[in-house]
């Protein structure tokens, strides 16, 4: 049977991109749909600009949207999905775990608290086993667990392959597709014959989150991997996909070959949204590219590409579906690794 | 007197943009026009697509273009800026210079060579002194000096006005217009929502150039400079101006403050084509940006913005017109620099 | 069993269509790959640069191309596709029919031949039995069909569903995506913030095409619809679909509400590819829009939208995707009507 | 002595395309700047988000912002520029009238009223005296001048170099581009790789706006003409430039060359801001395109092409500079009118 799931903010462009994915889950069922309180009482129809590229859903169109409040979703929902803009995030989220939901959330708010797991599952699924710290701490009947910022994810399991050879030093710089700044994040006038050189927060997230991921959780408490990163974000006009260039630096000697051979071979796991391979190498050097491979495994798989030797290590570029791996894809990942970890 | 000079490759994208700033340009005029067998004989109206942004100035459009080859091109021209594809330049700008035309050119053949003077002027003015080296050793009465790519004119100066801290590592990932590739270079059906993480050899260009404009000519040979750099290359779907994100590792410490005073100090020439100020610094975070700042000095500045310490040196952005300081003004002022010095 | 077919032209933009549609098509087996005699003897892999958003079938990829000539055709091909530049499929499709082969094509010489049938299956599949003329007078064991150019194809099917008000005067004006000048047939230099008001020979396709195919087959000639037709055509920076802004004035009184319930209600064919419903009519005003839309039924659906009375007549606007419906999918779905009529 | 101006609504997209027109023009000064109360009391720098290709003019940026209130601006102003949404300009505009100012106003609150003369100064200069039934109907001491709407400024002036032919029906459609919808009007996520067919408003104005333009005005009362217009608007992904396609069916007979000649005898008017020639005619069948061209005569000239006698009547397409001819420089121009008929 099917976990009765809700979605917190599904109005907005993560939470279109959920209900696409949520709606045919044979693991989920939508049976809450909350946004803002102008929203509340109006059929999703009614709610939402759907943008997304395949039509809504008939059932959820009639969905009577309510306020984004734990009393105003049925009690027996066991899922709640959150894409709420951050700063609402934190506001409301911690009530949803204090009346008993597990949320899986996509909202920064949180992510770098020590109680918290920041989870990609193919990364560091053990990492959710805090959780029984975070009951403990906060006396939540619920509990919260975070996927990372879309650009985070983009290249964090790229690294995870190549940890082996001792991660030091990582320079990022990427160039990230408009979706990721949500419907009306980037006007036209921007970005079009234009590129960003900043988003704000944007840097921070990618330095401080892979260093989360890719630490050691000792059943008690996390330590945090002891690489350094430098990222530089650029916004450019594209619609989907984020593309991002690395040099990553290792204590061992790390050649191309040996760097391909360990993004294949990384497991992905036996969960519906994993895709295999986790991590498509390309051979031709001008791949990944944005409109060409962001949908590679449903938009759930990693690509890489331009594997070379630099003259300071291995450099690389990799590429990541921003609103499905990246985000929407990503929450519903974590969920389904809540489940199969008997979370829910 | 205006001196006389000829176009060789007159019908390209950086002809076109030469015709555009020698028509008005009160040291120069145009007596010459040179392109491919096909083109000789027609008017410029007649073999050239014109598509700058501007019309074709009325006398250029009615002079017949020939071809090129220098006993085509009149004695009295002094003159000679080349926009030839590299293998077209390998073979036909040499037979220029035995013939006594002094040669300012901005194809990429020959731009490594240990007796061709590879020049910014703001850079490197002193440089162009290789040519008494050049002269002897292939007993030409004319000369050749070279301007570098344009993805290296964009972030050379800014490493020039920090020299004096000792450079040593260098990162750059370029986001590049597709006007660096000519007009036929980038078909829309490959960039529209798309980036392309490879443009071939440019990251050698990047890596090399650099290194032997920094570097030290002593009267008889050029050393390079010592400094590392790894480039990462992205073709972008913007028109004009190349962005690039840079992290520079130096000897001494270097504070994002120190970094904007150098840049900011670091002197133009008095040429007609030499901006004042040569580098502009942001202080606003997402600048400079292509379609914003690409035409600061007439398209001859180098913008630069977002400095700041990251963990591993100073991090920052500049951005150049690719087809104007990058190509067409790189070697119109390379032009004004060798009549300054007397080479015409 | 599925029939053997081969796909002629392969390589290009509509070729990679055409075998992206035949592949996983259960009526149709690929069995023969034609290109440039500079292809021949490569395998697909090697031979085309793949382009499309799905990978290359594994089978398809390995394939050795031949070139473009009957003889190099396994005789055990029964339908032949063409996607050929014009000029080539003018001088090579005439001996496919000759040798007995059946071809769908979508190439555009030929196609107002009198005695060549031009057909949308839902708009006028008894054109088809032209083809006993055709064999009539050309003396041909093979026989060829045309599907219509892209740009004709997309307002023609809400032409049809107006025919019973009497059309008498259509005026057109298409935005038309980049992709239907092939990869290499709009540079990214000419249309990024820009759009291009030509398209050579385009206007003379709507204005004449259109006609022929809402003309009236009495078994031995055909007669041409005697509306006129005005057509503007543009190129915008989209990649895939074509949008148009139709006016048609009428006989009789034509209000949006009729119009709007005879395109709803004009049927599909129980064809595998044409799309149920054929028109899909949307209530909003801002729609259809290309990106949101070309894949309605799978990329094979006419949208329609912002239906008003005008000044003059009906106005309203519509959207295909123009290298699905609009051309490789307009041939295999002649592919199947061939089929279904026994041509096969 | 120049005449000081006060620009309403100073921080818009126009608003900030009129400062850049007026700061250096020599028959106006900048002496008030308005935006909203939230503004008020900020320098213009602080106020706004400066995003025109040139810099701030200094002494602009340190201008301080006054609320948009006929108290706020000193008594020395003799010329309003208003930029205003049309709900605020419905507003506020008239207060600045009764106060005595004259106003030259890009809002389109208004712009159908029978005594609020709709100028282009070189299609209707003489509708400029309507200006005293205004006053009479008013009694304002003040006066107000409207320009029409950014897409009916761009084909309007081609139909006034044909109303001798006897115009009698115009089918038009507008490709347009994102800046005529403001900062913030389009989001990238609508536009890139798509059109959108729909700008809520836009086809009435050019419907019934024309009309008025082209009508005749007796001294006492303004007839429109009884042309009539249909238009269809588009949206597409361009920053700067509305392209038309446009049909026009006339009483007499009307060649492509007949019409050429129209559109480039049409005269200019020896006003700073009125270019010469005010239509630029291209016999190339692919222009007027909107990066090659919106920029002539400093983006207040008006380009056509594409001339061709269609099944009904002429066909042509046209172009202008939407922000500049279409909205700050109409604004200016109508200045310089205003001037030059001493109502200043």
């Amino acid at each position: 049977m099917a976990v009765r799931v809700g979605v917190l903010g599904a109005t907005g462009a993560v939470g279109q991109r959920l209900i696409q994915l949520l709606d045919p889950h044979p693991e989920f069922e939508i049976a809450a749909l909350t946004a803002s309180d102008a929203s509340a009482g109006k059929t999703y129809r009614q709610a939402s600009k759907w943008r997304v590229d395949s039509p809504i859903p008939e059932d959820v169109a009639e969905t009577t949207v309510t306020a984004t409040d734990p009393d105003e979703v049925p009690n027996d929902v066991d899922l709640i999905f959150s894409s709420l803009p951050s700063s609402v995030g934190a506001e409301v989220e911690p009530g949803f775990c204090e009346a008993g939901y597990v949320v899986s959330s996509n909202s920064s708010n949180g992510r770098m608290d020590d109680d918290i797991p920041l989870v990609i599952p193919e990364v560091n699924a053990d990492h959710l086993d805090l959780l029984e710290v975070q009951r403990d701490e906060r006396g939540w009947d619920g509990a919260m667990v975070k996927n990372p910022n879309c650009s985070t994810i983009t290249f964090v399991p790229t690294l995870a392959a190549l940890t082996d050879f001792g991660l030091e030093k990582v320079h990022v710089s990427t160039l990230q597709a408009v979706s990721g700044a949500g419907y009306d994040g980037v006007s036209s006038m921007e970005i079009i014959d234009n590129a960003i050189p900043y988003i704000g927060g944007e840097e921070d997230k990618l330095e401080t989150e892979s260093r989360k991921l890719l630490g050691e959780f000792d059943g008690a408490e996390l330590s945090h991997n002891d690489m350094s990163v430098a990222a530089s974000c650029n916004r450019i006009p594209t619609i989907d996909g984020h593309l991002e260039n690395v040099w990553v630096e290792t204590a061992d000697d790390l050649t191309a070959d040996a760097a391909a051979e360990a993004m294949r071979e990384y497991p992905s796991l036996d969960l519906r949204s994993s895709p295999e391979p986790l991590i498509h190498v390309f051979e031709e050097p001008d791949r990944p590219q944005p409109r060409m491979d962001r949908t590679l495994g449903d938009g759930m798989a990693i690509a890489a590409g331009g594997l070379q030797e630099s003259p300071f290590g291995l450099q690389y570029n990799c590429l990541a579906h921003n609103t499905i791996r990246g985000a929407a894809g990503a929450s519903v990942l974590n969920g389904e690794l809540l489940l199969e970890h008997g979370y829910i």
